[in-house]
């Protein structure tokens, strides 16, 4: 299959990258690295990624900003951060791609745990995983031509945890090449609408 | 208590309000009804409500817009209805509102049953409410005060199957005034942080 990925430079991507590369083609993209340079929150740079990748057989995006601070002292501008980013960045990429991915073309998205078990700050980054969990579940029974659609939710990443470790107390941390599997099971198998929570 | 109910004149406002009544002073708001009139997507219009309103116990919302219609053909403009007014809007009822809420006061919200148990047409209202009970989730840690936060997520109202029973086959209604019991339930234990599901 020819797949795209968006994200496929960050610390998930990669893992995802070369979970894929053996078996697919694989075309990366993201905001300053990868083969096509696209902003997920600029729908003309989304269609003409689409434009230069030509037809295809998935998308997986692995990329995503929300704003990460206490929530008496969140703005509305960083409350948007992950509506615009995280949330409305992968919706578009869904809705552009939607319009030139192959018959029985899928698309994997990703969230995250913290709608599930939130940490403190994560209020923003919560909203955006509840918000895009809902989307693929319910956009899922509506796609034409038999595309598919689902979303890995993982728990926070061993390679992250020189970051976000100090925020995520408690939490085991996962593998990234345990949470690039559920990339392969979304792509690979028939199933659609389904959130697949790894690590937790 | 001091109640103020946002969308207080609504089919499941007024509800809520006949439920409230008689052991609680209840002041309602709505766009263009109820007694302070306010516009959920304009943060100072909610300010002045508040500032109208002086100190009161707890606030419940039983208002929010969202688009409906086919996936494929949701606009961005469209999107962005749900998220600035059924999201936005009543996250911003709470920023507001926990300036000025008594200590121990409660925010009760509402989504919706459609983030569970999605209908054709409801990918928006669906993302809406995945955010809005991630939001409570989260927020339900932070708050300052001892304030609690629920939300109320009801099927579709006998009240309202005129309008919306054939988008929603196979749901069974429920009543408003069953619904309304969970909004006291938000409102007289001490529960926070939780999704009351009703009717599904």
């Amino acid at each position: 299959m020819k797949v795209l990925i968006v994200g496929g430079s960050g610390t998930l991507g990669k893992c995802v990258v070369e979970a894929l590369k053996d078996e697919h083609e694989v075309i990366t993209a993201g905001r300053n690295s990868g083969d096509i340079q696209v902003d997920i929150e600029d729908t003309p740079s989304i269609a003409s990624m689409y434009k230069q990748l030509g037809s295809f057989d998935a998308l997986i995006s692995t990329l995503g900003k929300a704003h990460f601070g206490p929530l008496t002292a969140i703005t509305n501008e960083q409350f948007y951060l992950g509506l615009n980013n995280k949330l409305m960045g992968q919706v578009n990429l869904v809705m552009e791609g939607m319009k030139t991915i192959n018959d029985k073309g899928s698309f994997t998205l990703t969230s995250g745990i913290l709608n599930h078990e939130p940490v403190p700050l994560s209020v923003n980054a919560a909203m955006a995983n509840g918000a895009l969990d809902a989307f693929v579940k319910a956009a899922a029974n509506e796609l034409p031509r038999g595309l598919r659609i689902n979303i890995v939710s993982p728990t926070v990443l061993q390679e992250s945890t020189d970051v976000y470790g100090p925020f995520f107390k408690g939490y085991e941390p996962v593998a990234g090449k345990t949470v690039a599997q559920a990339y392969c099971k979304s792509l690979e198998n028939l199933s659609t609408g389904r959130v697949f929570k790894v690590g937790y």
